[in-house]
């Protein structure tokens, strides 16, 4: 049995998915909720970096967290136990998530009362870049890892991004990761995000991420 | 400028995948040509398993290889100078190949007296799982930096797959990855798969992988 909250997410019916998600990103501004949309390859390290992000803001925020998966539960449980409202929500299949399937999450999550709200997008650098989720804002992943070459595969995540944490930072000794090549790689596809090196293992970091989410989400609310 | 032929891949107009998909596999039977489907998420090392494999095998069998992204022809470049063919098949943003999308490519590798060629599809766990390339045989890797949980969450890559390599068991002792659970996890799913670990880094391994592919094809000869 399941000690969260799983929603079977149904395949959206609306045509216009771009219409959709300003729908949604407008109620959600009405009732002042920070949607993030987090996006990254599977196993970058989105839910580490999500439970590090909690501990950063959790004294001062509402949170609330949506994890999607194709199957399996076990990201909500691990949120879960941080101590905020976590669901988990399963894609049937499907390698994203859209404004219409992101409604049924937040209508589940009710996130009426909640300040800062994480959606984790299916594991994938292709297909979610291609959907408006109705987010506030999008944040991607880029673990070490996964070598720096990313950006020049999947250009299109890269470019429609406001943050993009470089992860697992800590063994860049251990693998061949230039730093600099893949910022300034970066740069080329999207001028204007925010680049920041984290390691969710070690907490490295994360002041930076809740600066930026603090002052993104003040910002947002004017 | 490209020093690698680059082919952009047309969106198929097929409507059966799977009979096309059969079609593609028996003309390759016919001209006894291997066509092994190599998947993971980004970043698992596909390219540079595929180089070890090459080093492996590139004197007793002809060898080429497809190497497909939404962009870039940085792994074509890498592999042509392991003196293979190799060929870039870029995908318009698609987030896989079909049957179609696969003969296009070997229409351009020109496959007749190739023994083994290599389709390395887009880097993604999810969608590449749901469409028959036409491939004899289908492989796939799982990284341990991305974790032991990724057959809970992408059950179907893992389950169609006739050879599973763990890749970068070298850093095994820094992340926390349990090589046991992660069999355990992918024999319920797919009791009958080989799963072998391997280092693209030192070329451990390999030995085993080889083998596999040559007993593998000599069985599909019959």
């Amino acid at each position: 049995m399941d000690s969260v909250k799983v929603i079977e997410i149904k395949k959206s019916v609306m045509e216009n998915n771009d219409v959709q998600a300003d729908k949604l990103r407008e109620e959600l501004k009405q009732e002042d909720t920070f949607l993030l949309n987090l996006m990254s390859a599977p196993g970058s390290g989105k839910t580490s970096c999500v439970l590090r992000i909690i501990e950063k803001l959790k004294d001062e925020m509402k949170i609330g967290v949506m994890e999607a998966d194709i199957d399996s539960s076990v990201d909500a449980e691990k949120v879960a136990k941080s101590g905020v409202t976590a669901i988990q929500l399963h894609t049937g299949g499907m390698c994203h998530l859209d404004a219409e399937m992101t409604r049924q999450g937040i209508e589940n999550l009710q996130t009426k009362d909640l300040d800062f709200v994480i959606l984790e997008n299916v594991g994938n650098l292709v297909c979610p870049a291609e959907f408006d989720t109705g987010a506030s804002k999008c944040a991607m992943i880029l673990s070490v890892p996964e070598g720096d070459d990313k950006p020049l595969k999947y250009p299109l995540m890269f470019s429609i991004v406001d943050l993009i944490l470089i992860n697992k930072i800590d063994c860049l000794g251990y693998f061949d990761f230039d730093v600099d090549a893949v910022r300034e790689r970066i740069k080329k596809l999207n001028p204007n995000v925010t680049v920041l090196e984290v390691s969710a293992k070690t907490g490295e970091g994360f002041d930076a991420v809740a600066d930026w989410i603090r002052s993104t989400r003040e910002d947002w609310k004017k």
